[in-house]
């Protein structure tokens, strides 16, 4: 069966290209190396070394005898490429990672929040557009974001994807509906996963794009079987203020002797997964395809929940680093519960990777082993969300 | 008080632009010409005869004595001019017009999908973008419609942009919370429409930004008090089968005694508002402005329903033409009812034009007038809103 991965030299998607490959798909990557790109603009570079896509695709073949095709171009600016590529090789399923993935990079500058609009919608738009226009029955498995429910419902647990409400006609009677979980983004980021939504429900009606939508959690750990079988297939690891999620700033700051900085009071609660989970949950997607007619599948791809603060005694507790707490940067509450529903991924056999026995690995095989390429400078987040978190960090006045 | 106009030269643009600048109001117009671009393109022109811009802005400075600023540039594509505008005029208020319209326009091909996204997403965000960095606090007027609420629900009256529901807990407790009326858009026009409600959200939540989005009906009616005083004022009247209201296109059929095409079984019920009203609900929005910290203001911007068929028979009553049943090239139900709440713009004042009194004129004073400049080839809808519409329409085969 024929995959393309767009954005498959990614973080989460070089692992699901392998694991993909290594599962017998026909595999071919579609990627214009923004992310590395944003590396030369950020000044910073992934704190293990990872190789040119040449590289990983000769090391995947010398090892595998599977040959993963690479096309280099901007899903989001050349979409007569696309097409043609669709028309040419006729995927039956395009897993689509080709956005511009971090919150707070989101919120940098007019101008990252503009690039992140105009990457992120235009893209999912084209990836839609061409699949309507090909007249083919392509499976669309989309990366979004446990984000958009925003932080859910005092003492609700969050659904997948959809929520039955009760209205009340102008008769007075109760009516049940279900609709789209109300969108409640916390970034330009999230926003634009929020408005992908939207998209993937009218192409999903108009046309009957089959489309799986994954809900997911913060990623942690590097590694999966694939990548680890070689260091030239190593996977990305990303420590800095913009693209470093929570619990790999928290390990390399360790790994360095750092206090670990927790934003607020580290009482807000996240949806966390292993990237080992993540590229299983990618497979088990594709292997559960919605047929043609039904909704948009929505999954919530998370396997535990935590807050901010027990992460970093976690991290605290097997290192003996310290805990450290500063204001935080975001425009969000300084606490909250969350509850989250994922019995369709269980359901389809997923075992997860827990942070209680995947946390050592961490520590030891990436953050310790690299310590030596971290830049310490750029582990602090510089992003505000807005112009009074701005002001209050800078003692700027306007 | 100075205000900015995007999208001035437009059908609901120039007509606000003038009844701005005759209430008092320092008008800056900023417009790419896309639609009269679009003309071009499209093979069709305006029933009306539309002056230049130059000509335009020199008759309302030669009868009023009000000067209009026009700047020609395409707010999508030229941020570092919006904002540097936005910084050197420091307008009070932006109203938004710079969205492409037109749902057949939209639904045409892949090429027009992908432009009516990225022009009105990238667009809208940019407004916002700019307004947020410019640390000004800019109320944004927005005209959105009536099709981000789909068709409504049974037996309900449709709120003003805010829906009221219950949920039920995880201990089976009913909680209140009130939401953005969940979207069910039925073109790629109206979707972008649905997308802006966001941006709107977030912006609103995390930079304070003030918005009102005035969710409008289907425009009938051509000139306003201002742009009647001269013929060089005079607005435009689209009759073609993209750009042309369905009012609009019975008038013009009547006109030159051609049968009034319903498509499907004329069931479908739709919001109606005159142009006139549009005028005055833009400058009553403004002056009933939010204030800092208010969530987004939503009205709905409409004055009366009708189902198409109705529309066709007050049609036929006044001209004598047959009414002709003919497919349907949009993908929506046959038959809908639609009530909808307007308590708003009625509490601030505004006294409608009803149909009923003013399709004379329309009849009169424009079909009838300007019919000699019809290109009646025109008129029948060529855009199909997916493959199978489009397959049963020409018999064509995959």
């Amino acid at each position: 069966m024929k995959v393309f991965v767009l954005g498959g030299d990614g973080f989460c998607g070089w692992p699901t290209s392998l694991h993909l490959s290594a599962s017998g798909y026909d595999v071919v990557i579609i990627d214009n190396l923004s992310r590395r790109n944003i590396d030369n603009e950020l000044e910073v570079s992934s704190l293990t070394p990872i190789s040119h896509m040449s590289e990983r695709l000769g090391e995947w073949k010398a090892l595998t005898g599977n040959t993963i095709k690479y096309h280099m171009f901007d899903i989001a600016k050349h979409y007569h490429r696309l097409i043609t590529l669709i028309l040419e090789e006729k995927p039956e399923v395009i897993v689509h990672f080709a956005e511009q993935r971090a919150a707070p990079y989101s919120m940098k500058s007019s101008w990252h929040k503009r690039y992140t609009v105009a990457n992120n919608l235009v893209g999912t738009n084209n990836v839609l557009a061409a699949v309507a226009e090909s007249g083919l029955d392509v499976h669309i498995v989309h990366l979004g974001t446990m984000g958009v429910y925003g932080y859910g419902t005092a003492g609700m647990k969050i659904p997948e994807g959809y929520l039955t409400v009760q209205l009340e006609t102008d008769l007075g009677e109760m009516v049940e509906q279900e609709i789209l979980y109300p969108a409640n983004p916390g970034s330009i980021y999230h926003l634009t996963k929020t408005q992908d939504q939207l998209m993937f429900a009218f192409y999903n009606k108009n046309d009957q794009v089959r489309v799986t939508d994954l809900h997911q959690g913060i990623v942690w750990g590097t590694q999966t079987e694939e990548t680890k079988s070689s260091e030239l297939l190593i996977n990305r690891f990303d420590y800095d203020g913009d693209y470093g999620t929570v619990l790999n700033r928290f390990l390399m700051q360790a790994a360095i002797g750092y206090p670990l900085t927790v934003h607020g009071s580290g009482g807000q609660t996240r949806a966390f997964i292993n990237i080992q989970d993540t590229v299983r949950c990618i497979r088990l997607a594709i292997e559960n395809a919605p047929v043609k007619g039904d909704r948009v599948k929505i999954y919530n791809q998370m396997t535990e929940t935590h807050r901010i603060r027990e992460l970093a005694d976690m991290v605290s507790g097997i290192t003996g680093v310290a805990v450290n707490f500063t204001p935080n940067p975001r425009n969000e509450g300084a606490e909250n519960e969350l509850y989250v529903a994922n019995d369709q991924f269980v359901g389809h056999g997923l075992e997860p990777v827990t942070l209680e026995k995947g946390l050592m690995g961490e520590v030891v095989d990436i953050a310790q082993k690299y310590s030596h390429r971290c830049d310490k400078r750029k582990i602090p987040c510089e992003s505000y969300w807005n112009k009074d978190i701005a002001d209050r960090e800078s003692g700027a006045e306007y």
